[in-house]
């Protein structure tokens, strides 16, 4: 029963793109989770915890398992990568969406994360800034959302991004904020507020992105399609670095999502180049819509595409 | 004009105490400051700026010239420390406050600043947090607030800082946030939504509060008082080290201060021991309100005490 | 075959408690490495490189293939912890030692990494700081270092520890510098010479070291054992959370293992506890050597035990 | 008197060009302190402490009183920018110097510092990366570098710098380190030794350089003359923007000073643009000898020149 609930949501998976302020009823996707559930084998271990580290008790652990609620306030901006560059970014498995070739989002997001126990009452471990691309893609006939790069500044959401198949690095990411209150410190939600935000990683600014708003809309233009990512974990004993233990394509399960308070106008974006870097090779060709909102899901599934 | 402008803006000195959601007619105070302005000399130097570092375009410096907008979500808790400990950490020239010996607030607040530019949309440098107490005093008979210890994590903060007085040591600031969306990663801003904010520095956790919110209040309970600093800047060479350029009492002028969505109930509060630290010598005796709220408020002026 | 030749390698690779300032002639290298290497299985897919994230170029990866060479200066403490919270902290596959239970190291190590192209010549991503805990253990007869707990403040450092199995999680380590020139701001390094070192991670204080230094080691009092870890990386499908995709016990094969100018004396040491955290049960409850020395080693291999 | 004496001290100070591996011979010592010291005004404060904060017992703040003791390692690169650019970075009070328009350092310091009380031993408040340039030009006739521009990663070191006139900003440095033992991970301190060394700022890479050593040296090719900085502490009071409190040449005294390990060859070296800084104002047309070494020093002294 709880398996089916869980199943329904799948089709939702990710689909914001028709989110209004309130919660959504998703429609039935698949019975394959439930049977994987009653179905999994339980590794043998005293250790407890969920990622790294493993531990007497299963508290030290960066991470531990769902379900994972997360709240943030996201300024993004649409874009067009050349066609040649959003392809080449694709991992095999997927294919360029011909309908949107080169189309995509950079989101910056300001997130704050809880389980079920409160834990954002511990602001230093629950709260990261995120920033990351998604490019139109297809997965076997199914328009879907592609993640080359992705950057956080904590380590947790590193741990859970990387159990997803989110590539995550760790950069510094900043979004201007709005306030309850008037202040030439801050832009009015509302028409001609202007927000600006930047990711840099390794002492090197990577991204930046400004947006004024325009209007309100029912809607975030961004998460509308399925996130795939890459599940990968590589093999480091000798002859095997190219035969990683971990290597599938996932899509990602986003439960309850909402989204409040969402604007949209336009955008400017840029991504700068950086040894070890390899953004700026998606750099935009044009922008589309700029837009800011807040939003909410929880993570407790991952379906495993291959 | 301008100058009786300002001046009347100075008894309100830091009162957020009577703030309700719209800005607040202060009362005239006093007309020193127009006489200082008229005869106010200038410095012979070809570099521009107005903090370190001077520079040939006067764009390097780590804070332009006033005025200083800012805005900014506060997590506070008031507190009882011991009488002989609020005591000892005053100034020469402030006495304790006979009706509230030890009374004092703790705050954490995300604060986002701008120049008269849209500097908000630089928001690595116009974003950062800060840790302070507040501790009732007397100065010449006026109550007022003293700030034995405050902390950001922010260098442009800490050099407008020092000018006012208030002696910034760099530390890491965060407080949990509300969303506009409803999630279990956030609490509501309404009865019961539970905040919690932490400080640490040199790698060593200083403070911690928690707050949970009862009731709407149309005042911020702090900043009821002027805050009075002890502005210092010490001379290296030999035999002076005791004789500081710069040593004064002076007292902070906000101008236009405005409060909006903020909460009461109550709160936690403990200071930490560390090497190097003093904070946890005011350690709370017992907590009064907690409380959460947004401010804003300009600053283009200081009242030289003494 | 290759598992006895790589464990006589092994022997050697933990072995650093036998190594002097020169290098170490290493043992005969198993040419069933190359055998493993030709049948090796090869994942299809068209991005390139070795960690996330997998790219267009194969630049962009957190951590490229090995080779991985290592040099760094340690601060270590030799201690006891109680016999039941160091057999507490095993896994399910290794116990304790009846010869030295309880018994261990904690180390504090300033590294520079690099591959085979000078990656030292960009120090942003090539240092960082590592502390980690080894405790005795034995895995199927053979005494090991059992690695429960280590942090990093580098998230290419952390990409190539999960890989190996050490259950990296980021923190804040530094360790007292040694220097060649006379100052009254650095210990000698010589008899008489004190070291500190401490490791923070979210903003508290968890572990604090002092090495007073006697007299010149040809060894390095830590790593001779083969270091065995849990290699882990968990499944998020749901029903799937305790049935992880790699779940495995691990012995570091370490190449070409040097040390030099290594110091032994008395040492110090205290674990602090924290939410989130265990290494406090791990707290000492007496120490042995202090020493301080360089190391330098490089991987390109692991032993895969179960 | 007393100026002369510290000048025949400071000539020296400034002085490292002739410095070699050993300790140098100080002249004497102007008995002229002594009197200054016993002359010396007091402030009448309650609050103990140098710099902010003051505090009951004196403990809290950022620097204490000298003695400061200072040990480090450099890497750094002679260079040459427009005559232009050099003459438009000086202060009032400073003029080009003829015979080497335009020539200067730039200097990347991994600094230990302490005071009199093995403060080395605090590695997290006592370490700290430093970048900064010296610019060749004349006061009244003297041969003296001015430093228009320096950043650090530490609020203690900042604050003794503000003291001292050096205008610092906080960033992020790191220079390649040498360790005592043979690695691919290390470059030898000999000849064909390469070094690079990075800053950046607000998440902007501000500068780049790399080192080729070819032969030891007796001294250091930087620091030969004496350090002039503009002492600067503004007023906030209405109308005195432009009329800060202190706004003083100073000459930098160093104590004792003493190189080692010194090597120079080539280099190379590279100034960004980004907004808020000035650095790149000052890039470089040509480059001269790269080097690399270490260096300590004491500072009790500061000479004010205006």
């Amino acid at each position: 029963m709880h398996n089916k609930e869980v199943g329904r949501r799948n089709v939702l998976a990710g689909g914001l793109a028709a989110m209004a302020t309130t919660a959504v009823a998703a429609p039935a996707f698949a019975d394959e989770t439930a049977v994987a559930a009653t179905t999994a084998a339980t590794v043998d271990e005293k250790l407890k915890g969920y990622t790294y580290p493993l531990s007497a008790r299963g508290e030290a652990n960066l991470a531990a398992a769902p379900p994972w609620h997360y709240a943030g306030d996201v300024v993004g901006v649409e874009f067009w990568t050349s066609a040649a560059a959003a392809a080449a970014s694709l991992p095999t498995g997927l294919d360029p969406d011909p309908a949107s070739s080169g189309h995509g989002y950079a989101l910056f997001i300001d997130w704050q994360f809880s389980g079920d126990n409160e834990e954002y009452l511990d602001p230093v471990r629950s709260q990261y800034g995120e920033f990351l691309v998604l490019l139109d893609a297809v997965w076997q006939g199914t328009p879907v959302a592609w993640c080359p790069f992705i950057y956080v500044d904590n380590d947790s959401a590193l741990a859970r991004g990387w159990v997803q198949g989110f590539p995550k690095k760790m950069g510094a990411i900043r979004q201007t904020r709005a306030f309850a209150v008037n202040s030439q410190a801050a832009p009015v939600v509302g028409a001609g507020g202007k927000f600006a935000a930047s990711m840099s990683a390794a002492g090197h600014r990577l991204a930046e992105a400004t947006v004024t708003l325009e209007k309100t809309s029912a809607t975030l233009p961004a998460l509308g399609r399925p996130i795939v990512n890459l599940r990968h974990f590589p093999r480091l004993s000798l002859g095997q670095y190219d035969n990683p233990a971990v290597h599938e394509l996932t899509m990602s399960i986003l439960d309850n999502p909402q989204v409040a308070n969402t604007w949209i106008g336009s955008g400017g974006l840029t991504f700068l180049p950086a040894p070890g870097e390899e953004l700026a090779a998606l750099a935009p060709e044009r922008t589309g819509a700029g837009f800011r909102g807040s939003l909410s899901y929880t993570v407790t599934d991952l379906r495993i595409l291959n």
